[in-house]
């Protein structure tokens, strides 16, 4: 199972995020995998993702971020269960906060990788630390503070 | 010369970012303005910027803090110089970190608005704090640390 993406299991009716929902199609559509105690992530950037030009935007950058932190938290949390992505209830989590740093600027025209570290896992709360990378070397720093999806966010 | 909004001015070589840049048709074009003491954008989320049905995505909300950290950083770097946004050299700013804090879902299907205070000017950085409204409540509140862009960052 952890060679599969978290988000190819997230239920249908959370699945329409913009930045990971398998189901938008106007989004980016990350897949957040285990490699060993990090998770990862890779995304390539589209031409117009520009800051100025040839640097990648860094509000890209804060999104992917956000993202991987929210399915790094997903991946923990079945983890630490010993469950199946596909099992009963889903682990689904909203970015309480977000604080990214840019360290340098990240060239446009590849892919990026983001990988992730767990921090802290306390609760409803995971807290990871996520990286970007460009050529192997990184280019922006994040943390990133998710909590559980409260059932009350669900539109029936 | 206040009523205008500061990207409108940005240098055609700097005006492509996909938050900002009026030259970018796949971006957000968003546009600053002052408003007495603190600067205001507006932004009306498409219905695909969804976190959950319902909500917008957060990473959307971190890339309008960052733009109008940006903007609200040439804003009063304009006003302390007393300058017209037409006048060089121009002043573009990068942001060196961002930090949000999501506090309640943000309801997709309206507009925006987002305000900027100004908390510190110093040297050739702008820290600024930026929230983010949807009828007339606070639901998200971002810092940018804004710095100047070095020219080194310019592709010749």
């Amino acid at each position: 199972m952890e060679q599969k993406a978290v988000q190819d299991f997230y239920p249908d009716d959370v699945a329409h995020c913009y930045g990971c929902g398998r189901l938008n199609e106007h989004g980016h559509q990350i897949k957040s995998f285990w490699d060993g105690d990090e998770t990862v992530a890779k995304f390539f950037p589209k031409e117009y993702h520009t800051a100025i030009p040839g640097f990648v935007y860094g509000g890209l950058l804060a999104s992917l971020i956000d993202c991987h932190g929210t399915g790094t938290a997903a991946l923990v949390s079945y983890r630490l269960e010993n469950r199946n992505y596909d099992t009963l209830p889903p682990f689904r989590f909203v970015t309480a906060s977000l604080q990214v740093d840019f360290l340098r600027p990240t060239p446009l025209g590849g892919e990026l990788e983001l990988r992730g570290k767990i921090i802290e896992v306390k609760g409803k709360k995971v807290i990871s630390e996520i990286t970007i990378s460009s050529n192997g070397a990184i280019t922006a720093r994040g943390v990133v503070v998710a909590v559980q999806m409260p059932e009350s966010f669900l539109i029936k």
